[in-house]
């Protein structure tokens, strides 16, 4: 399985006023480290874009353990952890700068045309993008 | 069980490139939501937090079933789906105007003091919430 | 001078850690403010978008006097300040709920099509909106 | 006059369904550029909130003149345009991947006490700073 991890510097426009990130900011975080893995397996996702494909969410599972903070590094640990052609589960860890766990998630994805929103199999569409995530996927 | 609905329009700032609401703008309209219920109690969270205690996430799981778009007015429907005097659960289905199913999701929540991010227990800090979550929650 | 009010409650989601509304979010009411003003010129933005013309921003000013809070309703107060058939200068005021002021700004936009972002005089793709901006505007 | 250069990569959060960065996301990016030149003037702006001292915005003039997309890496140029004890004015130059020049834009601001908003002379609470700035500054 291949796990890609990303850097991250808390923005000020992350916070809220209790003082921490903003929880709806994690899923943003999340995206980048999704593009940051697809980008690590060799492909780019605006890429994808502009070849008429989108890849928008079906579900978020997300778990808040520990709060960000402002002025802090935190990094987006980013996997697949379900792929079957069709749909894709990735899984997230998002570590505080010293380390601990912040935040554990998943979030569901198909692939879409982007007039008709209907499913496209990645599988034929592109499948060189298919091998690589049936190799990265966890096992 | 009291539900709660409320509209809102939906902002250019919450759309993405894709066409439709940013997908974790929804996270936003669920916290609307939650401030809305919360208001038809007769409670008020904004005063929650000057009496020093927070309401944090601490799970979230959100299905999108059909997004919305800019320009419509949408409704957040929010409840109280658990609540044990610690924990609350509340539930959301987000509508489109046309009142098509867009979103579904649950929330958690715990009390904590400001200062030190501990639990408390509004059973006991804040009686008359307490009463009224368990008068207002699903049974 | 028709001068367009629209209230606002701010949201949690607007607060940084300064507990005030984070100063990029007043660009985002500053827009629900002139796009209330053009519905209330009998217009709308989504349906300007809809036969392709967009009104991308050129130029903002903003003074800021007073941070806004959360719980606060506020007032954002939008008129016409210049119009020569090609570029519109809005003006905004936004109030606390207090009625303080909280923010002065400007902010200059012209029309451009959708595909190409050239420049469209809007007196000739849509005279009805030309005259209703001569009307409104600031005389 | 020292300037500060940050490399952003444009996240998908930050489009709207213009199929360009939203307007008011600059100003984000404005404040990272502002942060990175505080940093490398030996400072820290998360230091400077912990002591009890925020530095808000005053006024913004900002000039849209070619928009950035995703999957672009931006560059932010800042330096201090103007600085006299009290007030600083930051400028910007935000460039696109290409290197043209997509946002010129000026910031001032000036320190406050954190619970009273109350102004602060950084000359006489934060010396260290104030010499960095006359340095930095524009001559």
């Amino acid at each position: 399985m291949q796990i890609s991890t990303t850097e991250i510097q808390v923005r000020y426009s992350e916070t809220d006023q209790m003082g921490i990130v903003y929880h709806a900011n994690y899923l943003v975080w999340m995206e980048i480290g999704r593009t940051a893995l697809i980008e690590e397996l060799g492909f780019n996702y605006a890429q994808l874009e502009e070849d008429g494909i989108l890849a928008p969410v079906l579900d978020i599972q997300i778990s808040y353990k520990k709060p960000c903070k402002y002025g802090e590094k935190v990094k987006v640990k980013t996997w697949i952890e379900e792929y079957n052609g069709l749909k894709t589960v990735y899984g997230y860890e998002i570590l505080t700068e010293s380390g601990e766990l912040s935040v554990e998630a998943k979030s569901s994805h198909v692939c879409v045309k982007k007039d008709s929103f209907r499913p496209v199999s990645i599988r034929r569409t592109h499948p060189d993008w298919h091998e690589a995530y049936e190799k990265a996927k966890k096992k």
